[in-house]
C-alpha cells in the first residue's frame, strides 16, 4: 500500500526525471503515470514508475522510472494465448539500470540496451541517480507476470 | 541514388538531431543509422534517416529523423506470414511531423502519438525544423513494403 502523497511525489518524479532525458510528455502523459510498489509497502526500494505508450495485442512500449536504489522484483512473463510470454527490450536513456537475467547480472548505462527473452527470470535495479529506461515488448499483460517473491501483488493499493 | 558525402551528411545530421531530442547514442548507433532516398535521389525532398533500437520476429523499435521538409513517400505494409503486416504508432519527439493516413491528415507536435493500423496507405513530412520520431510496431519488413510511387526502390544505391 501507498499514500495518495507517495502516489503523487512518485508521478511527480517520474515526470521529472523523463524531462531530464528529454522525453517530452502531454498532461494525459504525465496523469497516466503509474506507480506500483508491488504490494510491498517499501516503494523507494521495491517499486517502478511506469508509462505505457501503447500496448496493442501485438506490440507494446513503455518508459519506466526508478528511484535512487529502486528495484522492480524478480518476475518471470510466461507464455499466454499460444505465445512464448512477453519479450522485452530495455534501453537506458538515464542514469544507470542493473538487469539480473538468470542470475547474470548486466549494467546499462544511456545508450546502451538489452533483450529478456520470454518466461526468463529478471530483476532491475536503479544506480544511485535512479534511471530512465525505455522498454520495447511484445503484448504486455502485466496481471500475467509471476513473481519469486510470494507476498508481491501487481497490483498498487493507494489510501 | 545519393552521394557517399550525401549519407555521410545525413547521419551526421540524424545523430545531431537525436542528441537534440536527448537521445543518448553509442557510437555503434551513429555508425548503424540507415539513410533511405527511396531510389528517387531526391534525398532532401524524398527520403529518411533510421535508427533501428530492436527487430525481433515479434516486434521492432526504430528512431526516424527527417530533414527539413522532407517526405517519406505515400506506401503500405502488406500481410505476411500469416500476420496482417506492420502495425506502428509514431510518437513525435522533436520538430513536427505531419502524417498522412488513408486521406486524413494529422499532425504530431513532441509528446503527440498515432497507430495507423496494418495494411493501411500512409507518408509522413517533417515541419519546417525537421523531426525526430519514435516508431514501435510489430515486426518491420521494409523489403516487403508496397510504395504508391512505381519509381521508388526500398534499397537505397550509394555511390
Amino acid at each position: 500500500m501507498i499514500t495518495r502523497e507517495e502516489q503523487r511525489d512518485a508521478q511527480a518524479y517520474a515526470a521529472e526525471q523523463l524531462a531530464a532525458a528529454g522525453i517530452v510528455l502531454t498532461d494525459a502523459d504525465r496523469g497516466a503515470i503509474e506507480v506500483a510498489d508491488f504490494g510491498l509497502s517499501r516503494l523507494r526500494e521495491q517499486g517502478l514508475m511506469l508509462l505505457v505508450y501503447v500496448n496493442t495485442d501485438r506490440y507494446c512500449a513503455k518508459e519506466l522510472v526508478l528511484y535512487p536504489g529502486q528495484e522492480c522484483p524478480e518476475h518471470r512473463h510466461p507464455p499466454f494465448d499460444g505465445t512464448p510470454g512477453k519479450e522485452e527490450t530495455f534501453r537506458c536513456r538515464w542514469g544507470l539500470v542493473t538487469l539480473r537475467v538468470d542470475g547474470r547480472e548486466i549494467v546499462l548505462h544511456p545508450g546502451e540496451q538489452f533483450t529478456i527473452p520470454p518466461d526468463t527470470l529478471h530483476s532491475f535495479r536503479a544506480g544511485p541517480d535512479g534511471a530512465v529506461v525505455s522498454e520495447f515488448s511484445s503484448t504486455s499483460r502485466d496481471e500475467l507476470d509471476v513473481f519469486t517473491d510470494p507476498n508481491v501483488r501487481r497490483g498498487t493499493v493507494v489510501g
